[in-house]
């Protein structure tokens, strides 16, 4: 009998960082897929992931409706402990031989306590970096109830090891994220149209001679500050006059503050040069950058695919913190001059190279290697 | 103004390992306490904590009802998660400076992930040490998700330390348990009548000349095996003959498989030296073990408290794994020949000497001092 | 395709309340039961009504655990609100045509909003009675939210319609809980043991010669008192020392209350002639019925099942306050001398005989034939 | 003692019809008002209302998140049920003597079970109306779950009463909306300039010369079809050329529906006449009701304050249904001729007369004396 595999994917992004593992689980003869989206993931104003995930030919085994509205951190924390009693039933009644949870979104510590509480074997996908914030509290508490942790660098398998964890529970299969970026990187032609494909707002903009990116998210902690802070990017990129594709954020605390802020912007100045996306298919995305000038902004696709890809990043504020990243990335603070300055710097070096420090390309298919031929234990007990 | 300091108690067993660090933080000038009574600690048939806390003299805050019945570890999940939802509220509505969430339970995450979501300086007591089980995972999440650790032994310390925590961070203040255990050292002599003043259920039985104390818990992840565990402590107990108190188990996911097997033993063999009681004062119960020949079940008092007092202890199963113990701790299998000779031995070994592993009677008053003068911090990064 | 009726049981006493509904439903060419199970009927300590069912060869559809713990009113409100949330996720998932809440405990309207705020046809069983206390706001509140209503009675039809709901939608099909008794009225031969066959705690009792039952709910609004209540109770049957069968209620905020009474009073009176029980297959707690010489308590088992029997019954207090009830019920308050006067009476009494008043033994049947062949909509308005 | 009115504000429109009743209980001498404010009267996208509540000198006792996400009726139905938990502790800490619930939103179900099940007298709010759809389902339920009712006309008190109240406690006191139009009515004179003090979207519009106004609100049943509805009276009025302030709709299942449908209609249409806005004052919203040439769209503004103050309106589809009316309302359907013809017939209409079926601008003081004066109980029985 196969090994039933639940994964839960709890907002857009997770689901390119997950995508090659979910074929390869799917196609391996020794287990079987039981995916379930929840939280933001389901809901229209973050982009809807549904869609494109049954286009990719998932069936989705449930839908999790938890997140719950307050523009706050109260909301955040009750959106958290929602998510635990849906995912306790969803759990109860899936019965899976191992729970995945991904990364370090505030609602993935949900699908932990859901899985672990019910003695269900729990992997944890992408623990051991090093951000700050409360990711980094997540992240690191994913790891503590875990019983295997796939993680997508050498960095992160030591950091992980030195938590206590056995080593021989924890395993270096890169970030499926890259997979994607492989295909992308040996097939980069873009063969739609964006506008005709995605609608978005603003202006239509002349992007075949060249053209920047943006994805600014709000940082949970600060949130009062996320307006302000998506107004100085705003401004840079409207004075710099470089035709922009600009993607709306994810669910957060502070998602509305940024959206707001970008709204309020788009009215005001009706900025020439911008024009917004709510989402794009994952492939389409990584298109969109692994030809484009510069990523600007705070999504860690800049640390991770970007650093495969070689494209160049701006990486503005402490939302990726200590991740490992590669010569790709300039770091700057929330300051209008130093945003500028880098993005001119980026677009003109010519030495940014691509660096493999998140995998191959190959993680999806390890990853299922794992699942399937590892022992699935829910007990542990720290090494030290 | 003082700094206020929210300590939630999520059930009766906790409130004794915390009871002096509340009256040094209550008559400390630069702090104001904020006492929360949560989860089992309200139901009756758990033994109502409230009003041996009110008789104490200390004002509850907010009362937060979340247990949810199931006998099983899908009802664990679920309270957690209501848990999370409501003190998510509490803590809005408090406005503390810090939050202390105690020790392992499986509820005390629910304060952790409500406070540290909610960027207020997360207090972890008790962390560091090592058992095995969900508590394991339980206990290293609450660290990884708290700001300030205060541990109860060197052991756990280190521990803590070497998990990726600042050392600045992190302070043995030894366990609050044993300031109770101090003042019951220096006043053994019990001055009332266990039968007159709680009742319970059972024979009378004449304890005058000598007598043993059995306190056993279901251990969660072998929740189904928790009534057939219980009935062969029963047995051996009823073998020896030797006048018994039994203390009802506190509230988890097979504390009905424990609680049905003590119930359905007393029905079917009345045994005539064992009296049962649900609760007592943490006071009179430390006096009758400082009195008793032996403590026999898995409680953490019998590696704490009992290390200090120099009472004899045989510790079945692995509730206890790997906590740091004294010399006075005998451990066995759920194995009734093994149970029996180790009470026997245990009772005729005249080599057991008091240990002060879980400190030296000062607790609560360190760690008021570290709550009164540490800074608060809601932001950390893994030390590597 | 057949319609899909979607069945939730909240509790024990409501199972046999609707069996041959669920048996007529089950063998219906046109029509497909999804039977939920939720509540108190899940839980071992009120008498987990999951074998039973199972037994009786319902395949159950979906397990919902809602029971919050706490011993009072809020406990009971909370209940609610999760149950809500739950059976919304059940509904969204069954996808039924029509659901059907059954009478007036606290959490069916928990049903009933999951179902209406769905746009999901509501059948209402059993409204239209009257009886005070929360169960009447209850009930009332069922019927505005229903669009379909299955009563037990004339009397009932007449005070649905008079509340504006449409004739149309309003069916007398009586009481599915006379179906059962039909059986065993034709069938009335006790051929088990009822110590070996369901235990119990207690003296062993010789009933062969005659036997009186006893089965006393706490009344929700008065919840402090239960506790009171059945004290008198217990001390009028312990006076009369006739052979007594004692059945523990079912859940409610006060069943502690009620429960913790019976418990010390057997610890301290020890009463030679009642046996407890917890719970009893439907079939043989009615077979019990008919060949007692009285029910005693609050059940509202003596308003309709014992009113078709012709067995007498002394109904204390308010719980059955203006049900229609036949010749078989003296109405007596929480009275010792009272009590004890009806109870001698009613045994003694020859003139009581059998009434048709809540059906003549085919509810199910008519029920399930209305559920086939009306209209299933979801919209309505006042008809006056 | 002053008697303690817990009133609980879950959406912006609930506010204005009941703010002068919240400020004759606050200046009552037998009266204090504990004010809870809740669901989407908390979110800043459906207008935030606790600014205008503290405005106008209220203390807000709670703030209550409740609101989940999903634009569907399972969101909507999980809300309520998240209410009912929430709620129940709001009540729990309070401990008012009388709780009030207003109206008919789905979400006040879950005021009148915390209070219905914790024993606290219920007091609704403009009762016994009709409408249909499930608006018509709540209140009716809201009516048989509630101890006294406090109704806006003669028409509703018959009503009640006949769905079998006790006659003694329904009260015809008016609606307070009524007491707000009072005020404007005797000084209409427009002094804030809407789009500085509102800002909003759109096109700046000549609104000296003549306006009308438009504020449509999905139907929850018919959700899907939302946008489709709102796409109609957008047209219409964008034919008409006549300058429009258009007002957005308050949350409900569909809100997103009609909301993008706005949206969308103003990013490729961008009509020239018409000013959106997302909230008012109520004050302000009154003045520029009875300023204006028409109200279009289904707001039982229309029904209620316009019959009062005579301001002609074309009332759109079934949300108003059988609520009685007075003679300024013109009643359509979704077709965009009708809408048309029925505007231009009622700008052109000089018989257009006040009415006072909703009461004389007393109501608040009204019912302010009910509540300080009637009898409060949580005990009733149907009267027939």
């Amino acid at each position: 009998m196969p090994r039933k595999i639940c994964v839960v994917i709890t907002a857009r992004p997770s689901y390119s960082r997950i995508k090659t593992a979910l074929i390869a689980i799917k196609n391996h003869p020794k287990l079987e897929l039981q995916l379930v989206i929840a939280g933001s993931a389901l809901l229209g104003r973050y982009g809807n992931a549904v869609d494109f995930i049954e286009n990719d030919g998932f069936v989705i085994a449930e839908k999790v409706f938890m997140v719950l509205e307050g523009e706050n951190p109260t909301a955040m924390a009750k959106t958290t402990g929602l998510g635990v009693m849906e995912l306790s039933n969803v759990f109860y009644k899936l019965q899976p031989d191992a729970v995945i949870t991904i990364a370090d979104r505030f609602e993935t510590i949900a699908t932990s306590i859901a899985a672990a509480y019910q003695n269900i074997p729990l992997i944890h996908i992408q623990g051991g970096e090093v951000t700050g914030n409360i990711d980094e509290k997540v992240r690191h508490a994913n790891t503590k109830l875990a019983d295997i942790h796939l993680v997508a660098s050498q960095d992160a398998y030591e950091r992980v090891v030195k938590m206590g964890e056995r080593p021989e529970t924890v395993f270096n299969t890169g970030c499926p994220s890259i997979d994607l970026a492989l295909e992308i990187k040996n097939n980069p032609a873009i063969h739609f149209d964006p506008f005709e494909k995605y609608g978005g707002v603003g202006e239509y903009i002349n992007w075949k001679d060249g053209y920047i990116v943006v994805m600014q998210h709000p940082v949970t902690t600060e949130y009062k500050s996320a307006r302000e802070d998506v107004l100085k990017t705003l401004e840079v990129i409207n004075d710099l006059d470089i035709p922009t594709f600009w993607f709306w954020p994810n669910v957060d605390a502070g998602s509305d503050g940024t959206s707001s802020g970008i709204r309020s912007f788009r009215e005001i100045k009706q900025p020439k040069n911008i024009h917004f996306f709510k989402n794009m298919e994952p492939n389409d995305f990584l298109k969109l950058l692994v030809n484009s000038k510069c990523l600007i902004g705070n999504s860690s696709v800049g640390i991770r695919e970007c650093s495969y890809l070689g494209v160049p990043v701006v990486n503005i504020g402490t939302r990726q913190n200590r991740r490992k990243r590669g010569n790709n990335v300039a770091d700057v603070s929330y300051n209008k001059d130093e945003i500028k300055n880098a993005i001119l710097e980026r677009i003109a070096n010519k030495n940014i190279t691509s660096e493999s420090i998140y995998g191959d390309g190959d993680a999806g298919i390890k990853i299922a290697e794992v699942l399937a031929n590892t022992t699935l234990e829910f007990h542990k007990t720290i090494t030290y």
